[in-house]
């Protein structure tokens, strides 16, 4: 993309109203707008992340055998009232009448209507295990909606929900979303830990949030320090496999780690002195095993394979796709602005041409650009006849991971400069090397 | 995918609300659930079609240098009270009021929204021209919804907004616009053929209508008949080229294509006796110029070059993209089912076993998975314990164009059948030709 044709409408001032760092950068990098309290217009270069993040949550979740579907935004109050969440909802569900007085709501959350299509079409056990899942815009009505897109009123969430025969193997689905989640996360350059987590409104025992450290973080979070040092990274595993799934599972969740809702006093005193950890953390993600609660309310049975009718064991599963821009901006930042992970970066790198108008230079980013778009990358060349300054204040702002800067003097000894957004280290190259170094970084030649 | 680990609910029978034949095999294929009067859920078939759909919009509208965002489907009732729209637009409007007793709304279309970020951040002709669009969900209160997702109130649409500082630009975008849309609509496999149309609700008085023609088409439309024998084919054009656009826009409008709306029987008159056609066709999208309507009303100037201010020259385009699941099925279907076009198909192929469980069968499918997959292509292997004739009714339902059928006697002679679903004439080859074949057809593999 050449910036001279692109919308990036940036910010020199701050607006009033950003109290936290990721809605500071978020307005200011011209990714998102207010167009009411708590509901945002998505920018393009906030709309390009926002893609990144849905493609590696569908590509994670086709790994791990999840099927995706899309479920209305608008849903019938009825359904909600078979579960009886209809009440017990309260103010936060944006209640809706329609033209003919029925009453309808924007769906907060859709274990209903999964629960009544399921009921629609499967009844036998053979037809287990499923596992369905959505992304799509859900609506709060916060009260007092802050932090920009971290508690917004409408948001994107992935919602996913396992139905399964025994409580085995709805465990079995809830220790594979817990894998999935892993490497969806690492994905995007987040560590988020699992911690043990209250259930709330969705009900059930068993559930795991997801947390980034983050001084901005709304919970308190106890964690033994041991548990930073875990990575998934490469491993190949076999999502079939309630042994591999259940290994990590143990491994991720053995060691202390709670929020302050669930924080224990008791046990927390066990871990060593010295590897105790407080801090603050944003949850962007949870997964439930809620059993058979809206199976039984609903009437989601299956015939097991003795011929009796069984209800289904369910879980749910959600990642909070629109946060995790602020997230991710939250534990990825200095004072000069956002600083992207390359796996969910908006444009792959930057070309910064020092004097747009002098023909060597000109010709140099054109043809940089041309290189990196026939590898498949996408680069976002600023070809305004605005000063380097300007140029490079923009480009740190924006958080592309890689700069590549071309001016005349360096092109009179066949270099141009590469420089990493995270380190602000340079290397002088020749344009060919340089276009080679970025294509390496994003696995698009060989290594 | 293997069809034992998807979610494909087929129905036998033909559920009793479905008037066309669209809606009739939607329900049938599995790819769509009523979840309230003209609210639909997505099940699996049904999104990765919409996907794809969805997916070839982005494509051609990169192409045509048109900025993707998005916005919230959840808006301020006092913007539009800024156009005047908000009294105006009766009914189908659907009003919510939220726990702060604001007045809101589901958004039917963005001429406000899109306005009123134009006008908070560009303020000069320097940063013209300038085409945003966005694909979200929609949402009209009709009062009779019917035709499944042809005629629903929860929509998905693209819809994109052109922002230029004279009207001769904005006409180019307007231009720009119908030729992007030529192509987009080739690709899916239709033919809609652009149409003088009446501007309604929106304004202005360019408008072109796309229509593809259908027997059970909403409109009456009347046109010659060289307009059928016209395509836009693998054209080089520049977008950026007034001339290039221009051309195609006569080359598509100057024979006589109209709907009943605005049918002008003195006009048709002249159109020769054996040219004459009537028939029905189904909207898929609209595009629009309507000058300064909006800008006017809601403040959207910029400097010109002579530092003066001046309104913002605007043009509105969309394309139904839910709908246009509906208008292929309907341009594109036998009595076994539906015939999905290369381009939008849901899987490339379909694999159906003939004998499940038998050790050389099964290998050679799992072969063909393999090879198939390894090409970047998604085949549905049919791998269930059941009948030949309902794995072949399943797969003419769903209508995937191409199907290779292995069965034990075939592998004796070392082939497998290749079988078009368009014409439903059959090759018989080896596997690794059958592999070329699709392959060849879906263009991964050199011609």
């Amino acid at each position: 993309m050449r910036l001279s044709r692109y919308f990036l409408p940036v910010l020199k001032e701050t607006p009033a109203e950003a109290q936290i760092v990721s809605h500071r950068y978020m307005l200011r990098a011209g990714m998102i707008k207010q167009a009411s309290a708590g509901i945002y217009s998505w920018l393009p270069l906030g709309f390009k992340v926002l893609r990144k993040i849905e493609n590696i949550i569908h590509e994670e979740q086709a790994r791990a055998g999840h099927i995706a579907m899309q479920m209305p935004t608008i849903q019938s109050a009825d359904l909600w009232r078979e579960s009886g969440r209809y009440d017990a909802y309260g103010e936060e569900m944006l209640r809706i009448t329609d033209r003919h007085d029925r009453e309808m709501l924007f769906t907060p959350t859709a274990e209903e209507l999964i629960t009544d299509i399921f009921r629609s079409y499967v009844k036998s056990y053979k037809d287990l295990p499923l596992t369905l899942y959505q992304i799509q815009w859900k609506f709060r009505d916060e009260i007092r909606p802050r932090f920009g897109v971290m508690r917004g009123r409408e948001f994107y969430m992935k919602d996913g929900y396992n139905f399964d025969l025994t409580k085995e193997d709805a465990l079995h689905a809830y220790n594979r979303h817990l894998v999935s989640y892993l490497r969806t996360y690492e994905r995007m350059g987040l560590q988020a830990i699992p911690m043990r987590a209250d259930s709330g409104p969705i009900g059930g025992d068993n559930t795991h949030e997801f947390l980034v450290l983050a001084e901005t973080g709304e919970s308190e979070v106890f964690y033994d320090a041991q548990i930073t040092d875990l990575k998934f990274g490469d491993r190949e595993i076999d999502f079939d496999s309630h042994e591999q799934c259940r290994a990590v599972l143990d491994e991720f969740t053995s060691r202390y780690a709670r929020t302050d809702e669930t924080h224990d006093e008791a046990v927390w005193a066990e871990v060593p002195e010295e590897r105790k950890r407080t801090a603050r953390g944003i949850e962007v993600g949870q997964i439930f095993y809620f059993g058979t609660k809206y199976s039984d309310a609903m009437g989601a049975t299956v015939q097991d394979s003795e011929g009796g009718k069984v209800p289904v064991h369910m879980g749910s599963h959600g990642i909070g796709v629109s946060r995790l821009l602020g997230a991710i901006i939250e534990a990825s930042h200095d004072d000069k602005g956002i600083i992207w992970p390359e796996g969910v970066t908006p444009f792959h790198c930057g070309i910064v041409n020092l004097k747009q108008g002098d023909d060597e230079a000109d010709a140099a980013c054109e043809s940089l650009y041309a290189s990196l778009t026939a590898l498949g990358l996408e680069p976002l060349y600023d070809d305004r006849n605005e000063r380097a300054g300007g140029k490079f204040a923009t480009m740190d702002l924006i958080g592309l991971p890689w700069r590549i800067t071309v001016g005349p003097r360096g092109l009179k000894n066949g270099v141009v400069e590469v420089t990493s957004r995270r380190t602000g280290e340079s290397e002088e190259l020749p344009p060919e090397q340089a276009v080679e170094k970025i294509a390496r970084i994003y696995g698009v030649l060989g290594a």
